[in-house]
């Protein structure tokens, strides 16, 4: 499979991987240094998602190019967030991380990996700039954003 | 010059026309929302610049892949947070933003214009592996950083 640069590099299976071998303090200095990272890493993927949501929805006028570049953003974006839910990343700041994160980590990485999935064909299909496979890839993308939260974010 | 394809695609002169263009409103709902995101990108990207750091620094061992990822984000941190200073972000939520951002925008741009040219350069010499190399472009980048939150950004 052919799979773009920065997934090879940064696969799902490598990050998780990398949690596994690491101490959170490796990578944050504090727990709260990583539940900060994973907060922002959301609110800019949500922000560029939701501009290609306006557009899905006819609330703004298509812009190929625009979609591309947000969804650009959310692919890089959707690579990062989960290597700050290291051990230890469940207290010690405002979270809405649930501890199923913690108590069922299997479940938890393949709901990032889908999501992660459904974000390369989201960039894919935005580079391609056909209106119809971007709603398409969208609602896939929505859905796993919506399957995640639901299981394992606090509302 | 031959330059990174998403600095064609997103170039600071570009980013500049398009906040010129548009209203604050056409990309966030709320000026809180702009300061947030703005707030979200800074700490990414600072998780990520912190962490080549710590390598230039000699605090952790140099990897050169990790190196070269991190970067990566920085690089395509660097792009994102000066559409989020338009009209009206002045105010709205807990900002550290000085007022001279909007009092004098050509100075802000020409600031945030040479962090993203020196970030350019920390990408490519991280790419490059040379520890040395990349040591010089941090230094150089962390140069613009402190410059532009002197002037622009309450301690």
């Amino acid at each position: 499979m052919n799979r773009p640069k920065f997934v090879r590099r940064a696969s799902a299976a490598a990050i998780v991987a990398l949690v596994a071998a690491l101490p959170a303090v490796a990578q944050f200095a504090k727990p709260e240094d990583a539940i900060e990272y994973r907060q922002s890493v959301m609110t800019v993927m949500g922000a560029h998602f939701g501009r290609i949501g306006a557009m899905v929805q006819g609330k703004v006028p298509f812009d190929a190019k625009a979609a591309a570049e947000n969804a650009h953003v959310v692919h890089e974006m959707s690579l990062l967030p989960f290597s700050a839910f290291g051990p230890g990343t469940d207290l010690g700041h405002d979270t809405k991380a649930k501890p199923a994160i913690w108590k069922d980590p299997a479940k938890f990485q393949a709901a990032a990996k889908d999501m992660q999935q459904q974000v390369v064909k989201l960039d894919a299909a935005a580079k391609g700039g056909n209106l119809d496979a971007i709603k398409t890839a969208f609602g896939d993308t929505a859905k796993a954003c919506k399957s995640c939260h639901d299981d394992f974010r606090e509302k």
